[in-house]
């Protein structure tokens, strides 16, 4: 890229008279971006490890600003608005008294897992008038397990195939997927654009365990392309390190650091962010749970045998998940929870962020009927 | 009741389009329930044992949204308004210097404890002209001690006989009060409403220490019925288990459950719980405090002598106060805070809970006054 | 002064009728001080000791309302707007690369300190458009380190000389200080009036340690004194001890108190205390940080020579700290946190509170600029 074109292109992004106002405040250039406070609802998104929920075990939680509850019963793992309609207590507490149902916790409203339909409300007898008329169900959300993990569809409209919004890597046999799930202030767009960043990466990661042997690139041009379901970007014209005139040289020379870092970020719907490293592969979900924070899900993804899984868990545990996992990302989660924008300037590398919100835009499954009624 | 019958009257509460709205948004057919966020003024409450209120240890605390201090001295207990009119803040933490006064921590200003009135400002010495002009008052508020019991009338009207409002169990020469008093989340009404509540003690209450020998209903069918100032509820056509069709049989069998459970309950206003066992009675109290909080208070009121009191100490301390006024009743704390309506689907129990909204709306004592003012 | 004044001079306060109505609601007779409530902008202020603030420890704190970042490169102590404009993240956590700079740690956007201008984005390299077109710039506020303390001026005029604002015991070659520095939930004109209250002296504080030997008035006359910067009160027709009719004696007489108590009680903008003691003087500073929080900072300072020195930090770890600036003004904010006004009832005394929202409704120094904007 030429020089001019260069400050063509950062002109729009720089200039305190061109800022380009975010997502949480009036009107931007991106409408379908900004409203999506709460995420898009038309995907599957991951919400636990498979091993997580145990039998008769229910879980309680958020998600898309909506109370989720999952129960286990005979092996199979439903999802269903954690709410009984009797009385507006969460159902994630309650029991199984008969295989495939949930009995709420405070009455004894039987529920099928599967449709949501009331059973049965046992304190009123069998005879009970309320359960005969078959009117009362509770919403319940298509729930899939596969790659260890729970994966949940709470769209209006016909869920797509797993496949659709699944990386294919967690779909083989012999997928192995290990990680960490927890949860974090922040809006879930402030996480997704820290994902894909391109700039932060080079200068935030610098100090830690996890890069401290990695040559790290001081800065270089990137260019966005689509390359669908995925946004990617390839880095060009990659610096490692210069004179800055009245400063000084930066980043001092470590010898050191000698190993490659990361290569191939990309980025998809509903905000999903992957990470190719030599033998394995990082995932990132940010699944907003209600308005400034989201629920963030971190994996490491491979395909391998018996020992190589074996192998993986150890190195996962004592060495990705606390310098990765941990150290890492707790340096993204830090910036994440005190981003405030708008307002914002953004910079030459910003082309990668504001490359994510165009994608979004332009790419966002969305259901026609609630568009309509909003 | 027939069945026609039943499916007339449940057809009021159960269909989603009869759903009865409740009480915190909105009108609904009980205005002066839904109304009483903070209660009904125009009644004794019981507040605290009296051995809480040590001499000159004031107590501060909020009571239908008001903030009351109690304070003991010479014996004798006062309420009064916790604020001290000169620089607002509470009187409660105020000391002693003359008998039958409260001294401000602040700068000094002495109250007397019945009338309130200003007496003395100490730091403007003897002759202090706010103390001489006489027109400076802290509202007081009648207090009474009966039965080991602190009561307090936060009316606007003229305070009825304590009588009117304190069951007549806890005034008698031999009665022995012990209990377990405790700040809840939730609105008074939920907790009032969960504990006349005919259907979830068959439910929810099934499990734990105090009901593992009790013999409990499955279900019944009850007619309320009004005996002033009480409103009871009388069961019939009682069920122990049955066979739900594509379920299974419910409840299982327990052949060690053999024990009476506890019968005749009933409730009365301000918000108050009676349930008869068979040598003592169980009181609760239900005082709102603020919006959405409320002081529960519990308590087993029996009549007899020395011996009787000493066991009955004994007794609770070991075995009724942690199996029935912790373990059983946390089963209700843990819904009344987390209970979320309206909306609502009612269904053939709950006619224990519109009965109960249509006797406040009908026998609620309230202060004329106010009411215009209003 | 006779009685006929002094009725006539708190008829004003006193009556119910006459309510001085506060500063928290509405409007009152001092819109300037009303308007405060985060305080007063074109002054310097104390924020830290020195010491607080190491090389490249950056701290950040909220000041009058506004976030600010303290930075020491170099020796040299800066203040500036805690806020990257880049990403909205706080600048107080990055780092100096370069001297006189600091480096936001999320893209390496660097800043010159004395002046916050955009030096460089390092992650965009040595050419970055956004660095060399030199309009990205953070504001920063002059600073100045004198007597062991760190002072910063916040206001949008031309900075006064530091002498006009700080008292001249801090600036002497020889000078000492000592002291304690918190944040205390409470407006932070309570805590000022609280400070020059003349009543409350002679109640709250009876009880502790600090005044357990000195011999306190119970009450007298004071008259408020310009003798700018400060405002002073003289105490006459001191009263230590009465009958209170229908009441009894106050305060009990007790031998063992003999030592003089605090003179010389003065105020001064935008909000600072003196209090003379024999050889050295105490002086406190609310600064606003939120609406009903403030930083409250407590110093005692003493011009002396070297064992001097020795001996004074000896005392007041061991006496003044835990029994002065600890529990004696505990006491204090025990009730600053709790006050509420409006409405208040003043009395005599209170002279001294409203002297002093006189004082600042004429001397509050203000900017013309700001003025005409609002």
């Amino acid at each position: 890229m030429s020089t001019a074109q260069e400050s063509l292109a950062t002109a729009r992004y720089e200039s305190p008279r061109h800022q380009v106002t975010g997502y949480q405040e009036g009107k931007t250039i991106y409408p379908v971006y900004d409203d999506a406070v709460l995420g898009f609802r038309e995907y599957w998104y991951p919400v636990l490890f498979s091993h997580q929920l145990r039998e008769q075990k229910g879980v309680g939680l958020t998600l898309l600003g909506e109370k989720v509850a999952l129960f286990r019963s005979e092996g199979r793992a439903y999802a269903l608005h954690n709410r009984c309609p009797h009385r507006g207590v969460p159902l994630h507490g309650g029991f199984c008294d008969f295989k495939g149902t949930i009995t709420c916790p405070y009455h004894g409203w039987v529920y099928d897992l599967d449709s949501g339909k009331l059973m049965a409300a046992l304190t009123a007898g069998p005879d009970a008038a309320i359960a005969r008329r078959g009117n009362v169900q509770v919403r319940t959300f298509p729930l899939e397990e596969r790659g260890g993990l729970i994966w949940v569809f709470m769209g209006e409209g016909e869920p797509p195939p797993l496949e659709d919004d699944v990386p294919e890597e967690f779909l083989h046999e012999d997928t192995v997927v290990v990680g960490r799930i927890t949860e974090r202030g922040g809006d879930w767009r402030h996480a997704a654009e820290n994902g894909y960043d391109e700039g932060h990466v080079k200068y935030l990661h610098r100090r830690g365990v996890w890069t401290f042997w990695r040559r790290a690139p001081a800065w270089g041009h990137s260019k966005p392309r689509e390359d669908l379901p995925w946004l990617t970007r390839d880095l060009e014209d990659i610096g490692y390190g210069a004179e800055y005139p009245g400063l000084g040289y930066w980043p001092k020379k470590q010898f050191w650091r000698h190993r490659p870092g990361a290569r191939g970020i990309r980025i998809r719907l509903p905000g999903t962010l992957r990470i190719q490293y030599l033998n394995w592969a990082h995932f990132e979900w940010y699944v907003p749970t209600e308005p400034g924070r989201h629920r963030y899900l971190q994996f490491i993804v491979k395909r391998t045998g018996l020992l190589g899984k074996l192998l993986l868990k150890l190195k996962y545990r004592f060495y990705i998940r606390p310098f990765f996992h941990g150290q890492f990302n707790d340096q993204d989660a830090w910036m994440v929870e005190l981003m405030e924008t708008p307002p914002e300037i953004l910079y030459r590398p910003d082309r990668s962020i504001t490359s994510w919100r165009k994608f979004v835009e332009t790419h966002a499954r969305r259901n026609n009927t609630s568009e309509e009624s909003a």
